[in-house]
């Protein structure tokens, strides 16, 4: 169906007109000019927004719709825990061109959806309208925090242990696979229009065999609710968090710079998974680069007291890997021959 | 100064250094995950979000930046108001293609920060990437309301008085005078280039004597907050509100369908501007048509207890317009010539 037959509005009841209200603090939602939301007294309120842009941010050649909509809210998602507080409500605004059938949008809101419902949060409202090119998604998520579970950037002091979640670099080695199948898929297509075929008769097959695990973490991140329930029943109050979404030496520099600390990690304590290096091998890129620089992995880096060393380390799929110091010592990685470098901060920049 | 020598990050300092917190709710602005806010205890709070998307909702042929930064800031903070509300904060996602500069987006700020200190709003995050295309900006406003002061759209009851603020239709005149000086200045580019001439050549000055009111009303909007406080100051409390962005026709109807009444409005009593309506007869279009259907006039919609007929009348800026009736008695305009028609929302439809 063509979404020009629904209209604005009637494309909006019909994508929300099955969303089920999950939260008592969700008064209003879709259908006035505002949702209203009340937490309970004292509750801080958290905000945060994204803006993903198709061509930018997502590639429709292989990315899934139903994942595309899972991962716009997962990235907001993981920002309200980088903060220590739970998400409540979000918001989504579409820019649709042409190309899209009310299927596709249903197929998007679906993932939207299974995202919300995994984390008890409600879709309060949003804008829907046309785009003359791309596709755009803009999620704004809003959460609570008690006052006192709130962590900032801005709390690291020297000898305070540097932390990350999950292990990194995976995201982006699965988005430099599927980028190398859709260059294949392009020169079959080519080859076969060479050859004077249609090149829509190409059957390709991409070649994912034994590297679902970076697929995924690509296509289908997890925001990180658990490690924030784990530090929480463990006591453990982080002095500096926030998530990974630009590569880790980017995010730690973040950390430095607001706490005024240098830092000191350790290259063979990064976490890797294992299918990320054997990819990293196959495309002669160094693991450790994609590790510190590769973007998209929305896990947590925190730190904690010294003291909390014993406690922290035993706590399941966290690892310490160095630790902050002097702002004067600078921001180094100590290689796995010994060596020391400088961190330099070379995340993503979506501006360049 | 290119966008790419700053870099995301540097761009937001850049943008951001100067910003001054207006509200003690404001904890936290940029510069973190999350922007943290708290209202006083038993505050409602309220969430509106709008996606423009160049050649859209904007022409930036004849939208000056720092217009666009204002008005896109205006019509998010009108939703609030068309709750009864007053906003506090707003998040500013910004897609951007190389085509603009440093200083580009430095004037888009600046009318963005323009508006924000009229209202008293605190810009508090957001997302700043690029875009293949055209400009994307993304707006969600935060605000807070008292629980009794809250006015939804769905508390209209037969008999109401339906009232307008302001005037309508100037809006939708003053796009069309800029979309025909446009055609006229595209013209001479054209015929410069037939005749062998630089086309940049043309030195097109757009004729807007007499027309100041109408290109005001589409390039610099303005939420109605004193509408808000004048109801309150004379203790008027709306049965049902919201503000006009898709022209009276459509926005009664969505009052209609979530009151469950009917209306009955009356083409007289419509309030137009004479530059309105000078140009709709330049035009050849027809004023009652624009002020229905043409968008954008971002005044506010809202219906009183028939009991409120004095006071209401006397208010400032405020006409009564007709009144609601029973649901079964559908939506009609009574013409001037005492005929009547069913009222079918027309309004501008971004989605065909």
């Amino acid at each position: 169906m063509e979404i020009s037959q629904l209209g604005e509005f009637g494309l909006i009841r019909h994508l929300t007109k099955d969303l089920k209200v999950q939260n008592e603090s969700t008064r209003k939602g879709v259908g006035d000019d505002c949702a209203v939301i009340q937490y309970a007294a004292g509750q801080r309120t958290l905000v945060s927004t994204d803006l993903l842009m198709e061509g930018v941010h997502f590639d429709l050649i292989y990315t899934p719709l139903k994942h595309l909509g899972y991962k716009a809210v997962q990235v907001n998602l993981s920002d309200i825990y980088a903060m220590g507080g739970t998400p409540r409500q979000i918001t989504v605004s579409l820019a649709l061109s042409k190309r899209f059938s009310v299927e596709d949008i249903e197929t998007l809101y679906d993932g939207m959806r299974l995202a919300c419902e995994q984390h008890g949060v409600d879709l309060v409202g949003g804008d829907t309208t046309s785009s003359l090119t791309g596709m755009a998604i803009s999620i704004t998520v809003l959460g609570e925090a008690r006052e006192e579970d709130i962590v900032y950037r801005n709390g690291a002091k020297p000898t305070d242990l540097i932390c990350v979640s999950g292990n990194l670099g995976a995201a982006y080695m699965g988005l430099q696979l599927l980028e190398r199948e859709k260059a294949v898929y392009y020169q079959q297509r080519h080859e076969a229009k060479e050859a004077g075929n249609n090149p829509d008769s190409v059957d390709f097959q991409p070649d994912f065999t034994g590297k679902e695990y970076i697929l995924e973490r690509q296509l289908k991140p997890e925001a990180r609710r658990d490690i924030i329930e784990r530090l929480r029943q463990a006591g453990i109050r982080p002095t500096s968090m926030m998530d990974i979404s630009d590569g880790l030496s980017s995010e730690l520099a973040h950390i430095c710079t607001q706490s005024n600390t240098g830092c000191r990690i350790y290259e063979e304590r990064i976490p890797l998974d294992y299918q990320t290096a054997v990819m990293a091998e196959e495309l002669n890129m160094n693991v450790t680069t994609c590790a510190l620089n590769g973007g998209e992995d929305y896990e947590l880096l925190f730190t904690v007291p010294l003291s909390e060393n014993d406690r922290v380390s035993q706590l399941q799929d966290i690892k310490v890997i160095g630790y902050m110091t002097e702002e004067n010592q600078g921001r180094a990685m100590i290689a796995r021959d010994g060596g020391e470098f400088e961190l330099k901060a070379q995340g993503w920049n979506p501006l360049q």
